[in-house]
């Protein structure tokens, strides 16, 4: 299971302690690029207004399987956490498309830092997890994030 | 970028072609066996009705950047799709947990096939993504998926 990089994230954020707790906190423009062996896969991207993007989170190191976050003094278990310092560090943003330019996307809503190795770009459906949407419980979460 | 399973995936499906094309269509339900030695992770999980859960496509063999898809007949780009056939064949389940049992979560809404690597489990917390949910648009997939 060897991932390829299949661009890059370019962000204002140079370091770890920079980047938003969460990404729909981030209003910074930020740029992915393309690599050009992969810009065709591109096409009819412009109709979408959101998309998943996945990413390779390189600076971190190692993992703990009980985490404190910063959003509460407890320790919880790092599968109901999205803390970076997991067994495989992939990181997931949902993005904003606000304009394509050839193989670079102009998005907002990342949480990265600039560099970041690129691993996947979906389509954002809503309508594909959503079927029981109005019964969703966020477990430790209530109550502490940003709605 | 050398990826660890963590786990794996119980489903009925055992071949590619019986996977519904779509997870929240899938009513069946699954197991997702964490390995002991991640179980500590789980801490908490309980506490959650919605996980994200990424896993290893690892019947998928080769890309193509347009891909015809069962929704249409016309080719898309890649990234516009969830095509099993990428440069990097991660997939992503938004599953609904029912219970768990010890290093076994019973879930619903997994579209994989059987025996398929579990690479990540993350909280869904919709209120991360949804900031400007009312203003989604989701491209060619208009008109052709299940509400």
């Amino acid at each position: 299971m060897q991932l390829k990089q299949i661009g890059a994230i370019h962000t204002p954020y140079k370091r770890t302690k920079e980047v938003p707790y969460q990404s729909s906190l981030s209003e910074e423009v930020c740029e992915i690029e393309i690599f050009r062996e992969y810009e065709g896969g591109l096409k009819d991207i412009e109709g979408f207004s959101h998309l998943i993007v996945l990413y390779w989170m390189r600076k971190s190191e190692g993992y703990s399987l009980l985490v404190r976050t910063p959003w509460d003094t407890e320790l919880h278990g790092l599968s109901t956490t999205r803390s970076p310092r997991r067994p495989n560090p992939i990181g997931i943003s949902i993005v904003r498309l606000l304009e394509r330019k050839g193989n670079i996307l102009r998005v907002r809503g990342v949480d990265a830092i600039d560099g970041t190795p690129l691993i996947d770009i979906k389509p954002y459906v809503p309508e594909f997890g959503e079927k029981e949407k109005r019964e969703v419980r966020i477990g430790w979460f209530e109550g502490r994030i940003n709605r």
